[in-house]
């Protein structure tokens, strides 16, 4: 295929620019999707600003993004269950479903693994995109694009709480309240969770988690989050917390606000890597403590769960954009954090 | 009953002495255990030596130690499965039964627990003890008493592989080679691991406990456990880790020394309670911490496991002593740790 | 105390007669309660018509009825977190704590059970009854009696949805809309299933069902079951299947009807205890078959779920009645069945 | 590749020909295998003796055998852990990685799978086969080839036990003391079953079942199944009973002889698929039934538990024959019965 489709190209750390590539072309098992929406997501901004994370360095020009939906532009020959103008949500980690990983069914941790705008594979700010077909899944009519887009954040969120055994009734808190915290407080609630407590130090954030199903939240300017949680528990403490913040104050109050015999799922990696863990405590209170790794067999029961109609995400939608204006989208999440919450790129 | 016993009194902290009391009269659903062997366990020496243990304060004398076997001397009216003469272990945590932790079926979490030597309750340095006949169980005759004593200690090491989930065929590294850590590998053994690890730095426990089970051993003097135990493993890492130590950098070591979701069981408290954890690592690996608090449900297996007759304890019991030796028992305990695995006490 | 009450007693199979007690008194670990709200029960029926049901014979007048709320009257001197006047839910079971199943937290296993209305014990179709007071449950103000006396049968469905590993997202058949199916139906709805389909014959009981949380019905006199679960699941067929009919032919369809892997939890019981299985089907489908006992744990989750109000019972009360009218409400339970689903009586 | 090689080739029912093939040529991700060992299964013997098993039917000639091993030969370009002259088993089902089953780590289930002997898949009765190099798993140099050819009904076994939930210590019955019955034994003793009884009605069986690792046999010619294994556990049942032999009887046997709470693992398929079960017994009792469907990431675990040591095969090996005698090897596989366990044919 020899047209051409716009892409924002990050050529060095800190440039963006919109430039022109070929339209790739599927192989046998895989589809063509000309992308509608992309979510900004904070690892977008990350390899944006240092040009790596961990391991993962951007050694030449890459496509950013991989929280994406869109429609079927084409299929390859050996595709089934996809056909021309089918809406989908694009699952963005391609595994090789034959390592130890894949077969025991945690294929999250297959090292083979082809993720999205994780160096060197080119994610998904360009206006096509080739897919296996296995991870690309349809969406409902009614579901909007940008709600199909945000299926990749709350998978996060449906893994952290899976992975923390949550039971119906019982009561959660989540720590950080950026977008993978919001929609981890999202799963839980559909999940039966009774309680869904949001903690962090943005008033703003903390209101479009009210907004968007916590049924409580905490301040931790306003409050110590450990004595707030016991308090809204009957000095008990929560089943499960889950910890997105990315900070090693967030984790040790995670690690204390939870039950005994609770659990903690860990979402955020502190910048230094380290944290100091009350191991006594974990101990006496026979706490779990589980890393949580991306996710696996989120997306049906993700997009049933934003497809019900009972979650209002328009919430979190902070800023809506162009494919022109990537570069803008950039620079708005990295100096206007206080009021953002999630941008939308429309390619 | 006006006859009396003898048993070990801690007067005082550093002050053991061998004093008369009265024998227990067992109410209607307790028995009475003519004691007959006694391990001396870490925490008996801490109260020796310090006068509590973290929240748990000796206020006035007290009997100690909790690893204990014995006979049936009398049994209350409403017992049933046991009778006199029987020879018996005892599970030394009397649990409510009716809170929601015993419940769900992990009453090692009963807050209300009456746990021997855990002030103020006394313990079984003594010649006779009453205890609910429910946590009392019969041992096959050829099973000796010291080897039923160490149902106890070995009832944490079965927790622990436990709640690592340890499937047959896996591979298991435990960190220090005390006897809590020795009977963890013979558990893990039992459990079908095919490589148990055993990692210490004195020469003579590693020893022991490659005299006991362990596959394989790591003398950190020699070489850096973590990468020992991978090269032991192709570089994978083990399947599960199990922390006895209670030293930080020994679970730092556990934590980098299992795979790719792996999992850690703690069992050691650290002396500063805290210790770092390298979080990024724990999430990027999808590794799963559990803190190991006593046991529960243990005891039948346990028995089971002695008495099917493949492990040999003996190396593992480096002193006999009298119950009138008991305060020579603490001075050796202290005093000649890097030659003493397990010291038992025959009242 | 000498004080009297009035009792509904079954003197002999078919005949109940109002009559006075002596008001039991509650022994130290005890609370008395004053009856505010009793569901009839199949079992309950049972016994009136039959006399016994599998080894349980009434050998001597019993008081039938175990789905009960009201108030604490009296608490006896152990009790802790109960007062008089506190409204609260009664759990029917009590159990020893101390036998291996108990403390593995299977306690509705115990064999030394002790359940209201189940021949010695007598049940809750009276003024007053003493229970131990683990097994008794506040409820909130506006939670209803007779809604806190559904949560015994509200909790053989959430045991059965538990048993059945039922995820979020998940599509479960049930089979039989009685009491039981229908509150099945109304657990698997709050644990998040996505679709939840009540199978019956009765059309009466199907628009209950479909007012109270069922998200499609199937009337086996219109359509064959397996076939109708298949049309609405993509010829998949369910995650889970519910069985409370009872009846071979739905056992049969239930197995047939679960896709690839799936599960079905077996409550009800055929009248000639048989039925046929499908061995073949089973095993190429890896399918799961559990039997469901009565429930374990449930209280708790059973009055949240009620609690948060988005459950309305009253399609399903379809009879109120005074203790007076005990005898009645049998006979309209026995006569009426196609227009009855639960009759309570309020003593 | 021109060259030839020798297949035995099943040409219609009841005729197997010793006929020359092309030698197959690996593709990128496959290996090429000489096979040195291959099983004689009795599902080779039932698509022999009638052409078909269920909906797979022998529309052509078809190569049998799936219980293989064998040397690497040759290995496609993109093979990395396999190289010429390896010594390996073959897991015979390719499964395509990519379905729901596949993803959620149960790929037995996928509906994809393309199984050896299977039709219209060919098998292991000849000199080469070629298989995608996930599913072949090296062994060590002192484990026999027809050792690890019986890894394959090895992993029914230890599919069977895993699906039972099997926990060192507890208590097992296999009903059915063909290959995989005996196989299954020898899995729950690796598991750490402390009792292990075989079922079945030849003496002959019985007695390589004791010599293989069962601890205790029944002769249900001589003794009711149920009253046995009862009297065997003290009353209570064993915790796990395994089905192998595909009879109504012994399904009834096996779920009658479980203790309360105990489960059953159903491998053998009834020839009239059904069977009647005790469906009341089930509910009261709250037993597991499950299917078990081939197996799934059983390799390496059954390669390990083969290669330790402890288990000697040899009495298993009534019959060893050359790839010319396999038409020989299927007569007696059906007119000795009485006196073969497991025929293995030599390519």
């Amino acid at each position: 295929m020899a047209q051409k489709m716009k892409v924002a190209l990050l050529t060095k750390p800190g440039v963006i620019e919109i430039v022109e590539r070929g339209i790739p072309v599927p192989a046998d098992d895989e589809v063509l999707i000309r992308v509608r929406a992309v979510g900004l997501c904070g690892s977008d901004v990350h390899y944006y600003e240092h040009g790596k994370i961990g391991p993962y360095v951007v050694e030449k020009p890459i496509i950013l993004g991989h929280e994406a939906s869109g429609d079927i532009a084409a299929a390859g020959k050996n595709v089934r269950h996809l056909k021309e103008g089918q809406r989908v949500a694009i699952e963005p980690g391609v595994t090789c479903g034959r390592c130890a990983h894949c077969k025991a069914g945690r294929y999250n941790l297959c090292p083979h693994v082809r993720f999205l705008a994780t160096p060197p594979v080119d994610g998904a700010f360009c206006e096509y995109i080739a897919m296996r077909s296995d991870f690309v899944f349809p969406i409902p009519d009614h579901l909007s694009y940008e709600a199909a887009a945000m299926v990749e954040p709350l998978s996060v969120g449906i893994h952290a709480v899976r992975r923390g055994r949550l039971q119906p009734g019982q009561t959660v808190a989540v720590f950080g309240m950026g977008p993978v915290g919001i929609l981890a407080a999202v799963a839980a609630k559909a999940f039966g969770a009774k309680r869904v407590i949001g903690v962090d130090l943005e008033a703003f954030r903390l209101d479009v988690a009210l907004r968007m199903g916590a049924t409580d939240v905490v301040n931790i300017r306003e409050r110590d989050p450990v004595e707030a949680i016991r308090a809204m528990t009957d000095g008990i403490g929560v089943d499960l917390a889950v910890e997105t913040a990315g900070n090693p104050k967030a984790l040790q109050a995670a690690v204390a606000s939870v039950r005994r015999g609770g659990s903690v799922s860990v979402v955020g990696l502190p910048p230094q890597n380290e944290a100091p863990l009350n191991v006594s405590h974990v101990v006496d209170n026979e706490i779990d403590i589980r890393g949580v790794f991306r996710y696996r067999n989120t997306y049906p029961a993700g997009i049933d769960l934003l497809a019900a109609g009972q979650i209002d995400l328009s919430p979190m939608f902070t800023d809506k954009m162009s494919l022109e204006n990537t570069p803008e989208a950039f620079r708005k999440a990295i100096h206007e954090k206080s009021r953002t919450v999630k941008i939308v790129i429309y390619p």
